[in-house]
This record gives structure tokens, C-alpha cells and sequence, in this order.
């Protein structure tokens, strides 16, 4: 199938691409055009005005993109009292009759509006590039909050699990999408290429993506594993250049230490659950004999939290001497577990934001670490402290339920006692 | 890439197939296990929850099929009388808060419930064979189409144009999708791959057919294409076993003499005008030397209409011989032309399903053949006759917007003279 | 790269084929465009010299191309004077010079012709097809030999393990290949696809073959495996439509039941020996459950050695009561193995040839079986009979050690007592 | 069959993979692993003493290497009386039998070595690095000549042209291969992938190799090209990072700037010449606008010659401001183009060696730019000249002829002018 499929893909894109596909003659404007789209000329000519709307769209001034988002937003919103008569008439004579009326109602047309643009090779990235678009705007222009809503409702529908596809990362693959993953990497900088190589090729690296097949080139999520002997305690050890690599048939720990979304413009639909379960089952396979999958992760919320803590006598001094750098490293390692499994939101979520990432996919914390992670970033958001979450795929449903029903944080046994020693120690004082 | 695509591919296959991600042990009933994909569970379970359903739903008896759809219709609605309220306090005050509430309680949750169902491998398929089971209970509780049109709406959406692959079939197609191509052929019967070959192993034939990346292995739709010197005049001739094949090169005309939709779960999503449209500017760029492209198509509904049409004073002889098999080649001809151009429905648009399929995508009528199908069938429904209808991708929209609009159906001067002289020789008698 | 491996092929046969490329226009002639290639034309044209050549001979007459075999024969042979004058030169004096003066004079060049006709996309198929001519040629004129010589030298080099890729073949494969494997078949007769389909489709079926790079739709060999609980001791229980097919997880052994090689052009070079140990290997990696890899064999001399045999007083009635019929099957399965086990050539090794491959690679005589291939075949030859000859990895080398130092036939201690007990048998009677 | 094919590929690198394959157990050393593979033990396990004997080689140390080497020389040689005897024997009566046995003595036993232990994966690429090690002795040990010959000869069948597959690289590729164009770069050197990325990645840019099947990862050569407006008169403005790239249609022009051979183990064996015609074939069909084809090439003996000419009464002074740098343009373009017409070798070909290549490959001396490589390494070579070499497709078989036969160096008239007109100037005075 291979020279068939090639073949199809090719001859698409040349005729995507013919000048007469893309409307240059057209003398509508983009508002016509979208018009014209929802109308029966969009049911013949559906990919040609598609493309040209898409192209005229990317080169539109930033003002003139804001009016467009406009009019989708209000122009093409739903009759509420339309969708109100049908609603009362549906709740009275539950028809599909009617329940087809009420429906057709009740979506506003930009919805139907953005299925049709999706159909020249390349749509759905120019759709989630106009998110990224909307996305700058929704602070100055709240209300633009309803297209938003249509069209993440829709993305979420196209990027849903099924259509996903898991590939691996490494030096086989394409510098194209090489170059992606050196630009989105969010977690631990990566210079270049050249960079990126000590991240990929060492035989105890993995790198695993989530790609949709409309979007082949572009990474949609990834995660960056070290395959280890121990759990490491430290982000330098597991990056620093002058370790020796380990025999994959060697590692009994598989560390997932960098989890980047990539696209801006399908923020608010999550992957990174999915992702990390999905690499742990293929892991297992691959590497049957690794015992234990856990992050060597950030604290980013550690030292905000500690600087509201130095009015409260029990353990004041030892915040302040962590934000100061002189706390020895069981204390910071104390002030560590007792943030993450005591500091809470005020519905009872944890306070740091990576913690309630992986404690709401099912995740424990097992262990806290000092001067892992030395970079100046490191220091400044958390003194240095690292924090290791276990995902243990018999307990993760289970972990995960008491999260949502209890919003329980399950912690290892050493990280309970750890962040109770810290009160012990300090009401001794 | 390849290798790491197949990797990911391969490794989610058997992690997908593992007993344990089937549920083969949750003791709760289906019922229960679309509630828990709905709830917090499905957000962290889900792909275990949705391959649990899936693999329960396929196991289910008849009545227990149509006991889930009802459940589907009746416990997964929205909640009119709330949509209402939330219609008339949006007309009041449109902010995207209300909108927001508005969109939730305006879409069933069975939507939802098809979206998460979507994750595992197959699931798509699942959902689309789903749908069959689905519309063969329509007939019997129409009230079902609630929930059809949630499924419908849903499906469109995901297998839209931009989504599609096309793929050229031929003889290095895999045998798996070749057992297809046979099993869906629905104009001109296959017997077995044996004699798919006839259709497809020729260097004048060519085969096209449209696919889903998450059902690599099922055509969603596929056009047979004849390479022909000039148009032909009869099917038999098209498919003869002892012609000499054509070298490609050679070729000026394109016959599109079988287009097969594949898929049952997804009737009611067009993808015909799309592919013709496609194959046409493949073909062009592939064989520049092309000039025409038309298709050689029956004519369903000639007879039904012409045993409708004895009673007619001016050409009931015609009609009544043409039926007999005693009419001439002309008057045979003469009939179709009347039947395709003047024989239309109370709104106007033709009375042939294949005529308003070919016009509504901007085809004209180019011409009409007297023994062109000698099949029994085609004997029962034509009387032997076709029809050629030709694409001229510089005239499609303008034919398509005058159909469109004032169900004009454009013909040849030929056809148009041939249907009138029908009445002018009648009148003469 | 795979779009790039593509369109590098594309173009490369576009190109291949263009008219230009196949010296039409040229008026030498065969002869005169040999030299040619031979010549400094041949350093600068060579890819269209050798197009121009292959399709040359590709259109010749039979007896034209025995006048080519001959020329190459002939003209294009040594100087064997050369050749011995400088052998003694080289005697004397060992420098590379003369070594390469030596090395040049001792090639005919004939086999340079051969390499630099090998440029074209499709000419390794080409000359491999041109073997196939010589072959036949060789009865009739026995001096081609010298000119066979030479090919299969090349051939031999060409087909080297270290460029042969192993394939699964399945319902995966391309229809292309798969009418090769169709008629490639030398076993066991499969009539057309859709009776592959059976040898194929059914979990418990695997099939693999070789394949060369330059000749990507042509199997070299492939063999034909059925996963099954037990040794099997009859083909048709084995190719039963009737079978419930066994889930490919349950399976305890594996059987080899037909191994064919598909190009006559390359007899006399092995590829069985490497396909069986391969296969074995990749079976043990995808399915270490499974605990014997055994054939399920033809024994093609049984018959013929049976009507030498009796005069042999010893066993006389009983090899006649083999021939006709009439044997008990324990008596039937005595003489199999008396055959298998003692029946030599001058040479010391076993009359059949299948034993001579299977011991040749390792494998020993496991057992044997009556009535187990009751097709007019497997009754002619073996009066029905088959033998599992057994492949234990761990065994094949010394097996083949002592087979080809000693030409010990390794068997079975069940085969060696039956083999003797005939004896005991006739000689009480 | 890409499922497939991958399957087969994955598992038996698994399988070479495994230890026991290598034959870590084996006490032998590597003399008698090669008498083994010789030998029947060669026949049955020859792909474990292969591997082991690649793996053993690998290992050693240089003067291990060279006492290997030493072996293959004088232990696997022919021997020459014999053959001698034999082609006497020959000479008077050429049959089959005899000429069978004067083929088998007159190879050297360490051909059929090299073959046999071309059956691991990685094989292939491991003789080629053995190639290098050899070539590196040859100056120390001018009779291990002998056993280079027969490496070449080799080496030369299995990369005959037929076997070859070009391949475009561009940023699609993947970075494993990448980093081997950067490491092979021979004429415009390239300091990391980013620095690659300017000579791939714009539209204007092409790159092309050779590779062989067997080696994947591997480029054998390959060619850069710039599509430009012009033919261009200075490598810097082909490589300035400030030019505004073309669009690939609007190009009249492909540049051939870079040939790089990649294996250095394949010394010996050409494949610029195939590589250039190949590629302009395939750019004349994607770019059917393309009018010319030229290199933009280096004259590396320019200055060296200068240096040999100051003696030269007639334009003596030319020289030696051409080599000052003190030249007029017009002066350093003379003085190019004088010395690429007339420079000679005894043999009368051209002093310059790729003039020799270019002019040998069948193109014309187009044109020849002064101040066009200013880097240190040009401005030392050729004072900062270089040319044009024209590729005319339908004209390179007769200049080929031309000069093969005659030595004849086929210029533009521009260039015959310049040459001569040199010669004018300096007599005048």
C-alpha cells in the first residue's frame, strides 16, 4: 500500500496547491466567503472556498482578525430564542422531528462553519493556529469566550483518543519534527539539534509523541524518559553529559522527566494522562524487566508557598532558611513533602499545579529531593527541591478515585512521616 | 519514521488486546459502565471503560442491542425544559457563561458517551458498525432517530474531507482490502479476487477509494475508472474479458463506471462528489492527456417511470415498445433522454437517484446508449439503456449553482434535441 | 524517508522507461552492443547500453538467443594461453602486478558483461530470467555449461544471506506477490486466491519468504507453516477446511509443510537451509511457547526404492504389500523408515532427496506416518506416507556435522527401533 | 507488506543480535573461524561463524589487523601452479569440468570468504571498514595489493549500479542520516545540523544520494545542488545566508556545488558519474523549466601549475600576478581557463583532477570565474577561481567519445576564446 498511499498524499497536496484552488480571483471577502461556505455553494465548491477563506484568514492584518472573530462570535451565533420555542416545544412532544429542529438550533453555525474549512490538506493545523489566534484575544474581549468554547468543543471531538497516534522519538526520526521537539520542549532547555542529540541517541533514552494523522509533522504532546539503574534524585545526574550510559536491558526504572505540550492552540484538551500510561504499557513490554515508572518532577509552587509560611511559628525558620539556602537538605527535603501533601486550595486540591496533574491521573508521591535541580530556575521556584511521582499501573484507578471523591494525596509511606517529622521537629523547638 | 510509526502502532495493538484492559472481571452491566465513563471515572479509566463497553456491546443479543439504544434515546437526553430556561436567560444575557451552561445541557450526553467510547484501537469501526445495528431499528421505534441524529452528526464530523486519505487500488493492494473492494462492489457484481483482477490488473483501469486513518483497513468509498479512447456507449464493452487493454498513455477519455459506498454505519454522510472530484485532478495531473471525464451510469428508474407512462397519448407507443424490447435503438435512447430530462419529482428535482446524485454535483447529461447494460438487471430497470454524465471541471459549480438553484438540469444540445424530437415524432403520428 | 524512497523508485523508473533509454534508434545489433558495454562506451553509457541490451534479448527468437549464448560462450570466453603464462609468471614472481594481470586474464569477461548489464531498474530480475533460457539450453549443448558457470557464480554473489530480507507473508500482503506465491507453490497445489486464503488467513498460519532488494516482487523461496498442539502425522488433518483454527497463543509446535523455491533461474543456489533456521528463530521470538519445529514431509523415493526391493528376501512381502496396498499401517511406517534410515547412495548418503536437504541441515528423522497425504501424488510416490523430520536448534550443528563428516543419519531412538524391528519382523518369518 | 517488511527486519536484527549468535563461547581464534567458515562448518553455520568473526575482527588490535590481513594475502591465496596447470589443460581441451576447475583455482580462497561472511546484518558495512583498515596498510604493504584487488572486485559486483537506490535527503530525513552528510561533506565543509539545515532546507535547495540496500543508514555519495536564475559565478553567493531563496518553478538553472564520496572503503568504485546523470534526469522531469545543468566547481591544481609556469616567457608575468593576487579578473579567468584546455598529463589528459572527472563523465568546460571561492582553502588552490562544468544530456555521450578517444577537451566557444586569447595578449608583447 505504501506506493498507493504515498501517491494519493502527494497528488493531493500539488492539487491543494494549484493557484486556481485557492481562490486569487475571488473578489468576496472573507465574510462573503464564510457565507458562501454554509451555503449550497459550500456543498460543491466546499474545498476551494475552504482553502481560499484559509488563506485570506492567515493574511489578515491582527484587527482584521479580531473582526473576524468577531463576526463568527456574533454573527454566527445561535437564535436563543429559537432554541428556547424548540426546547418548550420538545419538552412537550419529544419528537426527533423536533429534536432535529432543536438541535440544528442549538449549534451555533460557526460550528458547521469550521467543519467545512477543514478540508484541505493542512486545515486542521490552520484551525488550531486561528485557536491560538482567538486565544490572545479572549483577554481583551471576554465574550469572544463563546467561539472558544465552539471550537474546543469541536478540537476535543477531532483530537478525542481514538484518532491519536503514539510514535516514538529518536534519531531516526525526521529533522523536521526534530526541530519541533527542540522548540516546544517547556521543562529542561534544549539549544538546538545538536542538543537534543544527548537527549535522544544514548541507548537509556526514550522519547514518545502523540501525533494526529491531519497533522503528521507536528508533535501534539511528548515526554522524555531516562531509563536508570535507581530512581534518581537529581535532574543534573539524569542530564549530565558525562555519565555513562546504561544498557537498556540494564534499567530498572524508567523516569519520566520532561512532559511538554506543543500546540498552544488546543490548550484546555489533555493528553498528558493518556500519554504517560500509554508509555508505561509499551515500556513494560519493551523492557519487561523495569520495576518501577516514576517523574523526577518540578515543584514550581514550592518557594511562593513557603514565603506565605514564615509568619507561622512551628516551622518558620526552616521556610525561611530554604528560601535563603541554608536549610540542610533534610529540611528542605521536610518543607518539600510537607507542601505537597498539605498545602490545599481552597477546595482541597493541592496547591502546585504539577502535583494535581499527577495525583489526578492516579500518581503517588514517593520521594523528595534536595539540590536536584541547580538551575536557576530550579532554584528560584523551589530552592532546588525535585519531587518523584510513582505510577504504579495496579494502583493508579484506585489512587486516582480517592483524588477525585477525597481529593486524598496518596503519598509513600516516608513522605507521610517526612512532612509529620517537619511539625514534630519544629513544636520540639 | 517508519519504523517508529509501526512500533507505536504494533505496541498499542497488543496493549489494547490484553485481557485485563477488557474488563473482563468489572461485574457491572453496560448500563452502569456508560454511567462510570460518563463520571470522574472515565476520565482516568476510560480507555479501559470504553474497550469494556465496546467488547460488551459486540457480545449483546438482539433485544439487548435495542434495549441499549433505548437507553441511549431515553436516559441519555438533555433535559429540554432546562434548555429552555438556559435559551431564554442567553437571549437575555448572552455572556459565555450562560453559553457554556446553554451548549452542555443542549447536547445529549450521549454525544459524550460516543466521544469517550472512541479510544480504544477499533473503536472507531466499532462505533460506525454501531450505527447499523442502530439504523436497522429505525424502522420498527422510530423515535430511535434521536439518537441516530446525535450519531449521524457526530460521524460526519469526524469523517470529514480533511480527515479522508485517498488511495489508488490496485494489484499491490493488500488482499485485505482487495476481499473488500469484492464485498462492496454494489453496481457491477465481483465474483472473487480472481476476477477483481480483471477490474483492476489492466493498464486502462484504475480504482480509487477514500479512507479513514482510524480504519486503515475499510474503504469508506471507491470509483472504478475505465481509460478509454473515446466514450463509450455500453458497459459490456467497458467490462469484456477479450478487449485489448489501452495503454495508458493513450487514453483520452476517463469512465467512471462503478462508484460503491462501503460503509452502512455511515449512510447518510456523502463522500461521492468529494471522490469524483478528487479522482478527476489525480487523473489530470497523472494523464494530461485526458480530455473528457464521464461517468457510464445505469438508470434506475427508466422502466418504473415508462410503466407510468403508457397511458400518455403522444409517445405511449414508444414507451410501451421500450418496455416490450421491441422499441429501436433511437427510441429507446429517445425515452431515457425524455426520462432524465423532463421526469422530475414534486420538488422539482429528477425522478432518478443516480441523475440528481451526478447533477448535484455539477455533471451534465451528456449522452444516452440503447443496449448498453444486458444484464438481467439492467434489462428489468433501463431496458438495456445508460447514460454517460460528463464532468467538466470548468463548468461543475456553474452547473451545480443552476441545479442548485432552479433544479436546471444542463444537458448536451444532443440530449436536449433528442428528448424533444421524442415529442416531435410522437406529435407527428 | 520514506516519501523520499518512494520518489527516488518513481522517478527512477520514469526514467528507466523512457524510449530514449532503450536505444530504439540504435541499428547495431546485439553483438556489436555487447562489445560496446565492454568498451569505454560502456563507462559513459552503460545504464542505456544495458536498457538497450536487455530488451534486445528479451524480444530475440529462440534460436537467436542460443547464437547469444554462444557468442558469450564463445567470444567472451578466457585466453587460456594468457591465462597459464601468467599463472607460471605468477608462480614465480607474486607481485600484486601480475596478480592482477592474472586476475583480469583468468575472469572471461562475460561475467563483466553480466555486471555491467545489471544497471537498469529490473535487469537482476532480467538476468535472472535470462538463466532460466540457459538452463534449457544446457541438455542440448552441454559446453554452455562454462557460460552457466559464470552466471551462477555472480548470481551466487549477488543473492548473498547478507542481502536477503525475510518477509511475513499474510492477508497483508500485496495481491501482487501473492499470485506469485500461488503459482510459486510446489508442495501442496493451491489453486487461486481465494484457496490461499486458507493457507493464510487462519491465526494458526504463518508464512515466510526471502526476498532480494532489486526484485522486491519476487519470493525467492517461502515456506509454509501450520501452528498446531501436536506433531501432526497427516497433511490433509493439517489443510482440513474442516479444522477449528488454534489460537496462535495455544500453539506447541510448529510445521514446516511446504518450503518451495520460486525462480528457476536460481537453482543450485540454497536458500532453504537459511529460511528454515530464520524462521525458526523469529517463531521462537513471537511465540516462545511453542516447543518443537518439525516438517511435514513428502518422502518422494519411498515408492521407487519399495520396487527395487523385492527380491530382498528379508523383506520382500511386505515392500510389495507397501506397493499395493495392502500393508498395515505399522507395516507401512517400518519400511518408511527402513528407507529413510538405510537406503544409501554410492556416495554414502540417503537415496531421498528431501531426507538429504533436512538432514543436510541439521535436522534429524522424528517419526513417520501412513495414510498421511492420501492424494494421488503422496500414494504414487509413498504409498501415503510422510516423515517429521524435527530441527532442535540446539542439535542441528552436530547433526549436520556428523551427517556431512559421516553421513550419520540422525534419527529418532522410536525410528531407529522401528527401522530394525522390520528386520526382526522378516527375519522370523 | 510495510508491516511486514519491518517485522522481518526487526527481528532479525534481534536475532543477529543475540549472544550466543556471536559466539562468545568459541575458543577458537580467528584463523581457524575463518578455516571453519571455509569449510563444511560454513555450509550449516555459517551465519553464527560470520558474525563471530566480524565481531572477533572488530576487536583487534591494529597489528592483530595486519597479521590478518597478512593471512587472507599469503594462507587464501591462489594456488598459481595449479592454475597454471589448468589453463594448459584448458587451453587444449575447453570442457565444462576442466574450465570448473580452473574458475575454483584461479579465485583466491578470501573471496568465498569474504561472501560467506556477508550473511549477519551489518556485514555489508563491516567489509567495508575492513576495506579502509586494508587500504591504510598498502603504503607499509604494497603486496597486501593482492588482497585489495580481490576486496574491490568484490566490493565493485555487490555495489553494481542495479542494486543502488537514489534518495532525495532534505530536512524529511531522518537526523541519523543527516549527521552523515555533515560528517561526509568533502568540498563546502558543514559544521553541525544547523548549519545543514541552510543547505537543505530552502526551497531552492536539492540534495540526492546513492545507497545500497544493504547498507540503510549509509550514503555511499552524494550531490548538493542549488536551483538558481543564473548560472552562477561564485560559490559565496551560492552559499550566502543573506540571498532570498527562489521558488523551485521559477528556477532555469540546477548547480551541482558539492560531490562528496562517503566510504572511504570504497575506494575505487565510481559512482559520481551515474549519481549526476541520475540526477539530472529526475530534476528535468520535476523541473521541467530547468534550462542548464552545471557544477560550480573548485580547479584544485590551478596554483600549483601557476607555480610551474613562471618560467614561461609568454605569459609568465600573468601567472605570477594571478598567484600574487595581483591579476586583473580577466587575467586569473585566462589563466583558468588556459591551464584546464591545455594543462596536460603525459597521457594527455587533463593535469586537473576534476577536470578529468567532469570532462570524462561526458560534460563541456562552460565558464571560469575569478574571485568565486575566497575562502583560504580556494584562494590557495586556484586564487580564488572556478568553473563551470556544463551537463548537456543529449551531448555527453559524443564529448564523452570525444574525449576517451581522443583526449579531447570539449569547451564553449567563450571559453576556446579566453583560452587563446591568452596567448594573444601575451605574444603582442
Amino acid at each position: 500500500m505504501q506506493r498507493n498511499r504515498f501517491l494519493g498524499d502527494l497528488l493531493s497536496q500539488l492539487f491543494d496547491r494549484r493557484s486556481y484552488m485557492r481562490g486569487k480571483d475571488d473578489t468576496r471577502d472573507i465574510f462573503e466567503l464564510c457565507q458562501a461556505l454554509l451555503s449550497a455553494e459550500g456543498q460543491v465548491s466546499g474545498l476551494r472556498l475552504a482553502a481560499t477563506i484559509l488563506d485570506r484568514y492567515a493574511a489578515l492584518e491582527q484587527n482584521e482578525k479580531t473582526a473576524f472573530f468577531q463576526f463568527l462570535n456574533n454573527e454566527l451565533d445561535i437564535d436563543a430564542q429559537q432554541v428556547a420555542r424548540l426546547a418548550t416545544e420538545y419538552a412537550k412532544t419529544p419528537t426527533p422531528a423536533v429534536f432535529q429542529k432543536l438541535s440544528t438550533a442549538s449549534e451555533p453555525k460557526r460550528q458547521e462553519l469550521f467543519r467545512r474549512l477543514n478540508q484541505p490538506v493542512g486545515a486542521t493545523q490552520a484551525l488550531v493556529a486561528m485557536r491560538v489566534d482567538l486565544l490572545a484575544r479572549l483577554k481583551e474581549d471576554s465574550d469572544l469566550a463563546r467561539t472558544n468554547l465552539d471550537l474546543v468543543h469541536l478540537l476535543r471531538s477531532w483530537f478525542n483518543r481514538g484518532f491519536l497516534v503514539l510514535q516514538q522519538i529518536n534519531w531516526d526520526t525526521s529533522a523536521r519534527i526534530l526541530d519541533k521537539i527542540v522548540a516546544y520542549e517547556a521543562v529542561h532547555h534544549i539549544n538546538d539539534l545538536d542538543d537534543l542529540r544527548r537527549r535522544l541517541y544514548p541507548p537509556d533514552r526514550r522519547c514518545f509523541a502523540f501525533f494526529h494523522p491531519a497533522m503528521p509533522d507536528e508533535p501534539l504532546i511528548f515526554v522524555e524518559v531516562a531509563l536508570t539503574a535507581d530512581i534518581p534524585g537529581s535532574i543534573d545526574s539524569v542530564l549530565s553529559d558525562h555519565r555513562t550510559p546504561l544498557d537498556a536491558d540494564q534499567a530498572k526504572t524508567a523516569v519520566f522527566y520532561s512532559i511538554s505540550n506543543c500546540q498552544k492552540g488546543l490548550a484546555g484538551i489533555s493528553f498528558g494522562n493518556l500519554l504517560i500510561k500509554q508509555v508505561v504499557s509499551e515500556l513494560s513490554m519493551a523492557c519487561p524487566q523495569i520495576e518501577s515508572y516514576v517523574t523526577l518532577s518540578p515543584i514550581p509552587g514550592l518557594n511562593n508557598w513557603l514565603a506565605t509560611q514564615t509568619e507561622d511559628e512551628r516551622h518558620g525558620n526552616t521556610a525561611q532558611s530554604t528560601l535563603d539556602g541554608t536549610a540542610t537538605s533534610e529540611e528542605v527535603r521536610a518543607m518539600a513533602a510537607r507542601y505537597l501533601l498539605m498545602a490545599k486550595r481552597d477546595d482541597g486540591l493541592p496547591v502546585d499545579p504539577v502535583a494535581r496533574f499527577h495525583l489526578g491521573n492516579g500518581a503517588m508521591i514517593h520521594d523528595v529531593h534536595a539540590n536536584a535541580d541547580t538551575s536557576p530556575n530550579g532554584a528560584a521556584q523551589s530552592s532546588g527541591a525535585m519531587v518523584n511521582y510513582l505510577y504504579d499501573l495496579t494502583q493508579v484507578e484506585r489512587n486516582h478515585e480517592r483524588f477525585a471523591m477525597d481529593a486524598a494525596v496518596v503519598a509513600s509511606r516516608g513522605m507521610r512521616a517526612l512532612s509529620n517529622a517537619t511539625l514534630a521537629t519544629q513544636t520540639k523547638e
